[in-house]
């Protein structure tokens, strides 16, 4: 299994829509007969892959795969047909497929044409494997991780505005890896407004170009910027129904894809409503690079998956632009806590990661089988 | 010289004024015949302990000592003429004595005795044992480390004050592991009036009992504060020409010693005045448990030899107390930057110990030996 977990990873930044796996195939005298792992959607699914590879070697073998195989008719038959067929007799899976439409449905097959099935292993390593897919099988949205990077003391900008660089060049090249994996950048209009970023993924190859979204919901987005003018990645702009419709014209002219969202009553976008739309657009992960303002809500509203949090061991001094804005708590115990899950050096920094306990979609599910 | 150090280490809460000494003797077969550390001032140095328990099994053996031997009459006889005396043939050294006006003698008298001399061995490792005292040898001042606990947002309380707790009961029980090995526990004013802290050692053994030590310039500290009153661990007072000298001799007649020194031109008490006068007390390691403005003078004036930052999992928002007053800066190149020499997890929370580049009085001297 650890071995089709590592085929399963080489699918990190390409597999979305589709879930990222692993499959090896295993002879009784347990030689390694084949290994397949899914690359992108519309090309073959991993147990394909090493079935292919395996040949008549496919016979009598073990298929070890990070996910249930498929049942059902996608845009490629079902894997566990193409088992059967290749007279395969034990099974040993990782976990269940999210989808509780589908889940059991392929392991029933399995088991149904007399194959030994075994499972889940090492369940909590392919949960993580998955994030967002498994989110938004299960709850109708994607995964967030929400990235910020401050000072020792909380600090994300001098009084003056100047933020460049915080954290060093390690940190920021680690932002891009995870920018890499995700199928989209999020973040406010007021970073837009501030730092007209790029938010495109550099420094590593990539053959996927995350989308670009920001929050927008007064339309505020000036035609200048290079979110709309560099053509380097797809950009869409979240804005209300309010917005001005002419410009909603003129950006879509430019390229841009422009959708209105319901707001909350202090007008900002529903984050929820947005969760929701993002998942109806077929999102695993979205990484969040926003200000004070949208990052607090995104926590507040309970909507982070994986807070990635660059610590530099700097202070910039109590008149420095916060990390969060005023959140008037009034008891120590109400201050929202999470677990540290993972503890990285970067160059002088600090990467911590970050989850809300009992909001951790890498947890096993507890169900019974 | 590893068994040297774990020596050594034992009398990490006991050998103040004096420093932190192990050693060994091995024959020349191997054995080991003899081992001994310093416990405290007036005691048998660690040659001494380790010279007794070998007895003629000393004669052509190997002496490895952490600390260069002595060759001066102190409260005991020179260790350079007892090595000698016993017949070692040869002296592994960790460090030279760090008293530039002795340093060197001991080796000297050893090597003119007809003894090989090998070494600095280990020397990080050996001048990691004694901060305090090389600081205090080189510098005339203690070092001092200072204890802080936030937020990952930066925070050290509500905005109403509220703070306990920040950090859970690893992180709060480590604070006594470092007041147990200091000399003395610094805060100001403004904590004894917020929290009345008692500053003791609780929570492991300790048979010797840290100063506690107050900054008070216009000496505001309550007679009935519990540091005056519980009589758990002698209390100084330190404030300035200008304090009430009623009070004074009322403090001092509650048992509390009081001292007056300079203040700068902000009516503080001069952080540098106090450090050289600390050093004539012989304090070697201070603990600065203090809030966010002196915190922020000790760090500003470059007095922060290790630097314990307590880091909770938690956000408080905005509004909260920061850690540090207003600095006023206007580059980040500007901001004051440290390097983290150490990560630990402590429960829930993470441990940072951070040191000042250039300021690290860890580091070998990169003198000519």
């Amino acid at each position: 299994m650890r071995r089709a977990l590592r085929l399963a990873r080489r699918g990190m930044n390409t597999t979305t829509p589709n879930p990222r796996v692993g499959c090896v195939l295993v002879a009784p005298d347990g030689t390694l007969v084949g290994e397949g792992w899914h690359e992108r959607a519309g090309g073959p699914h991993a147990e394909i892959g090493a079935l292919h590879q395996a040949g008549n070697r496919a016979r009598g073998a073990t298929a070890v795969v990070t996910l249930e195989p498929c049942a059902h008719h996608g845009k490629t038959p079902p894997c566990a047909d193409a088992l059967i067929a290749a007279g395969v007799t034990r099974v040993v899976y990782g976990m269940r497929d999210p989808n509780p439409l589908v889940a059991g449905k392929g392991l029933a097959k399995l088991a149904a044409a007399g194959i030994e099935v075994v499972g889940p292993v090492l369940e909590a390593e392919c949960r993580a494997l998955n994030p967002g897919f498994i989110r938004r099988m299960t709850a109708h949205r994607p995964a967030f991780f929400l990235k910020t990077a401050a000072t020792l003391d909380g600090r994300i900008a001098l009084a003056n505005g100047m933020s460049r660089w915080i954290t060093g060049e390690a940190a920021r090249r680690d932002v891009h890896r995870w920018r890499a994996r995700c199928c989209a950048v999020l973040t406010g209009i007021g970073t837009v407004l501030a730092d007209d970023p790029q938010l495109t993924v550099r420094h590593r190859p990539t053959r996927r170009r995350p989308i670009r979204i920001v929050l927008d919901s007064r339309l505020l987005i000036p035609e200048s910027a290079q979110l709309l003018c560099d053509h380097e990645a797809p950009t869409w702009v979240i804005t209300s129904d309010t917005a001005d419709s002419e410009k909603i014209a003129r950006l879509t002219q430019m390229g841009c894809t422009v959708h209105c969202l319901p707001t909350t009553a202090n007008g900002r976008i529903d984050l929820h409503a947005l969760a929701r739309w993002l998942a109806e657009q077929s999102l695993n992960e979205v990484l969040v690079e926003a200000g004070a303002t949208l990052a607090s809500a995104f926590l507040k509203n309970s909507l982070v998956d994986r807070w990635l949090h660059y610590l530099a061991p700097k202070a910039f001094g109590g008149d420095a632009y916060p990390l969060f804005p005023a959140w008037e708590l009034t008891a120590v115990a109400a201050a929202p806590k999470w677990r540290i899950d993972r503890v990285r050096r970067l160059g002088d920094d600090l990467s911590l990661e970050l989850v809300e306990p009992g909001n951790d979609c890498d947890e096993p599910h507890r169900a019974a089988p």
